[in-house]
């Protein structure tokens, strides 16, 4: 059961973006597992991938084509991440691109392809060349939800969001949607998100918008540790607005990020087997560097995990792993450590005006915020993250079968 | 159940080495919670202690007071760890050194204090000196079964090993006893493990040759990653047996090294939760460090440990672990992958030879290496971990009540 996500709904149209998903038979429960994304000519586009060494053969090609030629269309499927598969792995990916540019008419160069499911098995691309024609015929602005839902590998609910902002007298429109569920400890990117404005942004400067976005959205969230293989995340300007922003744009630029921000944080409030939606800030640190291994060495704990899975509010094992984190000259009796509004550590030891049942009534609410006050400095940072259940246990030892 | 290890048998008194264990009403299940070891004059010490800065009280004073003295007594309690509880608790851990000091008539700097168990409790104290004269009256060289068994925590079986060798025709023995399940991911030291010989060493010697065990020992083990408040090995040389030696000696060395990982690997096999002794095995990197991150990247993933736990050969996840380890330029077509004797990759891809027939044959095995070959180096590491299973979640999310 996802905390506190439901169903999106009033998904917006993008001018200049159409969508189709369709069944290809890749996912073998015959659920939708196919999205062909059409970019409307004079579109900017900016991406960013995983930066896991081992990354999936579609990974390599989509940041092949962005970096030469400004995509008309990306072809998504999941069930099948192309991931360990070697050059059969990126002949797959190839031939996916050239069977989507033939049915678009454009070149392949234009095609970006992205893969999401099970690692290490062959992709079937032949079931993906059967759908295209189809696909094509079904392209339509309205199909955002139907796009979000046929991403989904482990997700329990699919995840997409707009906003509208008005600049100089016209409407903007955001819509974006993203995937994923386990293995996510984004780095630059996220498993699969993909957001569109039909604002009108020059290449570099949507490459600057995504990026600042992204380090406060999907490289600030964590489920279980592990980056994908497959991860990316694109942004999409269309122009059709005819309003031109950057990233120094203010309005333009917070709508964006609360988009981002939003998928983000879906993403972990369907985390596999969240109970509890976790948001983790470290402040008053000498570096950001510094609250972020913090922020992190505390959502990656399995023992913090499963305390926060049994409500118990055992700070112990927040405390060590604030003490594991590798601050050097870390001084304990400055630490400060709130659940929600209850201060619980202070001068090295638990603080006095805690009790266990003031613990206890933070623990029992299913959003809860870690907050770790270092003492040390100015900077701070913010990861949001989940428990780790009985159900994420059974969900990643059956996944394959 | 753990994994491989039974009740320790034929353990050796070490002359010089006396010890009692008694239940002091710590652990309210009122179970044996509470250990005295008496050293005999002339015996060197060595420890190594947690790097978490949020050391334990007693961690604190056993470090100030083997840096000041020859120890005459440790003294142990289970249940609580004294951990996370500020000035109270370093007055407490004093305390009961004065207490145990009293008892047997010398400087309280020559006691040592260890606990080990729930973090952030007040420690009882006078339930500690209630038992304290009984246990002098008790010590005995051949009490190390019964000590083992009282500093168990979520262990569920005792961890101690004897070795005898021969060294200028005299026989010089070996006995250590270790506990820890949870919280495992020793730096510098593990839980708790006390290892005695009858040896002659000098007190550098001998913390040179606890170093150098430790490294190959209680430092290549993980259960989850998360460093302990509390860890501590202690060295004890006797001299009782007359023979000298350093860690230049060889036949010495390579016994007490025995000592160190058997006990090392049974806290691994009776590991949370643990269903599978796992072996990762990282060869040809460029440095030692970075083989060790490799192998403690795999070593940590949930999703490799929950696909271990499911007997599922998803090698894609360890692909995905070697891939996100943060080698920089790692070539990936020259990195190999073996389950045991089983090849699963080279060339980026799934070995030619694998079936997946062959990798469940492996995975059904409860005692299992994952190799690495990186393809870059002559250096290597190895790592013991276990499986992520329900019972770990279990265990944690229950650990308290």
């Amino acid at each position: 059961m996802p905390v506190g996500l439901s169903e999106p709904v009033n998904l917006l149209p993008v001018e200049g973006i159409r969508l189709a998903a369709g069944a290809c038979g890749i996912k073998k429960n015959g659920a939708s597992d196919i999205v062909l994304i059409d970019i409307c000519e004079g579109a900017s586009s900016a991406g960013v991938f995983t930066q896991n060494a081992f990354c999936a053969a579609p990974v390599s090609i989509a940041r092949a084509h962005l970096s030469a030629h400004m995509p008309r269309a990306m072809l998504i499927n999941s069930g099948n991440a192309n991931a360990g598969t070697g050059r059969a792995g990126l002949a797959a990916a190839m031939r996916s691109c050239q069977s989507a540019a033939q049915a678009l008419q454009c070149s392949p160069q234009r095609v970006l392809p992205f893969s999401t499911g099970v690692i290490g098995e062959p992709l079937q691309v032949e079931n993906i060349e059967r759908v295209l024609p189809a696909l094509v015929t079904e392209l339509d602005s309205g199909n955002w939800l139907a796009a979000a839902e046929a991403i989904m590998t482990t997700d329990t609910v699919a995840k997409a969001v707009s906003r509208q902002l008005v600049i100089d007298g016209k409407t903007v429109t955001i819509t974006g949607m993203a995937k994923g569920s386990g293995m996510i400890r984004p780095d630059m990117a996220t498993m699969l998100a993909y957001v569109a404005t039909d604002a009108q942004v020059t290449a570099d400067a949507l490459q600057q918008c995504l990026q600042q976005c992204v380090a406060h959205s999907f490289n600030a969230i964590t489920v279980d540790g592990d980056t994908s293989t497959n991860d990316a995340c694109m942004l999409i300007a269309t122009a059709r607005s005819g309003i031109m922003v950057d990233s120094g744009h203010e309005t333009f630029m917070q709508a964006l990020q609360q988009v981002f921000t939003d998928l983000a944080q879906a993403i972990v409030r369907d985390g596999e087997g969240a109970s509890k939606f976790v948001t983790i800030e470290v402040r008053s640190a000498d570096t950001t560097e510094e609250a972020r291994r913090v922020a992190y060495t505390i959502a990656h704990s399995p023992l913090v995990k499963t305390a926060l899975f049994a409500s118990d509010p055992n700070w112990g094992r927040i405390l060590a792993a604030v003490g594991r984190a590798g601050i050097d000259g870390l001084d304990i009796d400055a630490v400060r450590l709130w659940l929600d509004e209850v201060c619980i550590v202070e001068h090295g030891g638990r603080a006095e005006s805690y009790t266990e049942a003031l613990g206890q009534q933070v623990m029992d609410r299913s959003e809860i915020t870690i907050r770790v006050e270092l003492g040390r400095g100015q900077c701070s940072a913010t990861v949001w993250t989940t428990d780790l259940s009985h159900d994420y246990v059974t969900i990643n030892s059956e996944y394959r079968s």
